[in-house]
């Protein structure tokens, strides 16, 4: 006794992240027993940013300009680069870092097929001239370390510093509890006092 | 440096019931990273259903038809009294339920200013010719309880059956972490082996 344009609409919000049948009705019957208007502009909220949003040219991030406004207007002499877009989103809300970033788009991973040529890499490389740091902050996974050491071998001959976002026990979290790899890591970067 | 478009996006995924700005983050990056085809069959998924969708005009359940199919194919001599479409849901996917129903689109509640006339009571009363037992499912909460005890005393003088669901400790749930109120529920409702 299903309804056809219901059990549309659930099947939509159970293909997002995360969210499974029960979750998805909930949102659904939302939706049906909130406005008319509120449906629409919920349906022309996902068409506009479909529609307007796409890779900056120069770093790979989000925007809905030619160049995202990041690339406009920071120090271009440091640039952060990062495996997906998401990850400048984090930094952003941190707000602590004023240089550019790059976005790599995927990170050398040989089990999935993907290598030096399938990531944003020489796109990276052509924006160097400049630079003085290279910050990389891939994530501390298999793939994420070989495309940092990767790119540190590529890029230090040139005469840039290039720099590794440090990676130890998370601050507010107990030793106690922490996984082996993070506590090895933590232990191996240990700094001098 | 946000995109108007994403944070228009993330502010429609945020006024879902239970989701936070992260987890709206994550589902609106999940449709600016898709397909635009996703995009466009989701925005119409959701005009599509409230388009179509509507109130049952004998039950109030939702429907894409005037009497809904449940009203139209099932035995209409014994009706379940519901407070929300919801419920209905929670009914038919147990399956054992032949009957149809009733939804009231609330519950008597003073507090919040519902009367006997702001839900479905009257048409209610008026489908009763011909059914032999009204089976009462709203909550057990207060607003519930009050609406249980005003139907009861509107439709026994009829001389129409009247029941309530049984409200007691939870199958699969041990007794050890039962709820006061539920415990004492189950204890008044005791069953004679």
């Amino acid at each position: 006794m299903q309804i056809p344009s219901l059990s549309r609409l659930i099947a939509k919000f159970k293909s997002l992240p995360g969210v499974g049948i029960k979750t998805a009705t909930r949102y659904a019957y939302n939706i049906i027993e909130g406005s008319k208007e509120n449906a629409q502009e919920f349906a022309s909220a996902i068409l506009d940013a479909v529609n307007s949003i796409h890779f900056c040219s120069v770093c790979g991030n989000f925007t809905d300009i030619d160049v995202c406004s990041i690339c406009q207007e920071r120090d271009k002499t440091t640039i952060c680069v990062v495996s997906d877009p998401k990850d400048i989103n984090a930094f952003e809300k941190m707000g602590e870092y004023k240089g550019v970033y790059h976005c790599l788009h995927g990170t050398i991973d040989f089990q999935k097929g993907r290598g030096v040529d399938d990531i944003r890499i020489k796109e990276l490389m052509s924006r160097l001239t400049g630079v003085k740091e290279v910050i990389i902050a891939t994530n501390a996974d298999i793939s994420g370390e070989l495309t940092a050491s990767y790119l540190a071998n590529q890029i230090k001959p040139l005469g840039i510093k290039v720099s590794r976002l440090a990676y130890g026990i998370s601050l507010g979290s107990e030793i106690e509890y922490a996984d082996e790899l993070t506590l090895q890591r933590a232990l191996q970067d240990r700094k001098i006092l």
